[in-house]
């Protein structure tokens, strides 16, 4: 169902998330009503609620977005086979392409609150893909294939910290495509500033 | 004066705005009135403006105590003398001390959107703090201290979104400490997780 019963052109349902996600990341989900999604869209509030059946459902369709991507990029087989260090090289380089690619996606799930069970259930997912990332962390520390004295938590954090950074300052117009800056997060992670 | 004029106990002006800071951050600054502020701290609104004369005055001086305090590392001679990787490395070090020292003003800092003229001017006082910092890389670089083949601006984004990040996880009673996290930090950033 991506169009409109009466054949109203424009908006699918891809389309009305689009508009969606961007007016919760510019006044925040709680601030944003259906009805301002209508006015913003130019359509009536039925025909949101043609697409999607409530306000939260929206928020779900979005955060989804973002979240089961990353979901995905666990599950390829460049995650799953081969050396430990590589598979994380993986990870790390194609969560970076999740992020570039998704950017307001991501954006709203990085600055969720977790007022609602929508959220919370997004953050968990959050905290699942923290802990598999660890894990990888861990078994590439112990298979010699990482330093060992920095602890896999704080290290998975730091790494992350620096990818989720991007969502903060990355302009899709400017210089960097999301190539390059993937191997700039994996230069700096992998190998550091230090000149070799 | 530090102190109610009526002698009231527990709230001296560093103490409004600790709690203010709390309530800002919990909350956001835009749903936060002086009323809410007066009711957390048992206090009369005119008890707060006898410190603070607006909410406006309230979040400048929260702002400064996070931007003050990493523009004072700027001003330390370990910033200002020595190898330019040093000078970064320094700069790195405290700043990750400044983050964990003044948890709550820093998460204000680096939640602001800029929607009074307070927020902007400490928003464009970052921005100058990131430039100064970048500066230190392409010097660093430049002395062939630092490897070549990153933007520098892209290098200083993504060591501050690693030390940013600090803000969003940190917990005071943890494990941690800051001078360990400041460690850690130094690791990832000047020679990256790889064993050698």
């Amino acid at each position: 169902m991506t169009e409109s019963r009466r054949g109203r052109p424009g908006y699918d349902r891809a389309g009305v998330l689009e508009i969606a996600v961007r007016a919760f990341n510019e006044h925040g989900y709680d601030a944003t009503s259906m009805g301002t999604l209508a006015d913003r869209l130019g359509l009536s509030k039925s025909a949101i609620y043609h697409h999607f059946p409530s306000k939260e459902s929206v928020l779900d369709a979005a955060l989804e977005q973002g979240i089961g991507a990353l979901e995905a990029v666990l599950a390829e087989p460049g995650a799953t086979t081969g050396r430990a260090a590589d598979r994380l090289r993986f990870v790390l380089e194609r969560a970076v392409h999740v992020l570039v690619d998704r950017l307001p996606y991501v954006t709203l799930l990085l600055r969720l609150r977790g007022n609602t069970s929508v959220e919370r259930a997004a953050l968990e997912r959050r905290r699942e893909f923290d802990r598999a990332v660890t894990a990888l962390v861990v078994e590439a520390r112990d298979a010699g294939q990482l330093r060992d004295d920095i602890d896999p938590r704080i290290a998975e954090r730091l790494l992350f910290g620096m990818i989720n950074s991007i969502v903060e300052w990355y302009r899709p117009e400017g210089p960097e495509d999301a190539d390059r800056l993937a191997q700039d997060v994996l230069a700096v992670a992998v190998d550091g500033l230090r000149l070799r």
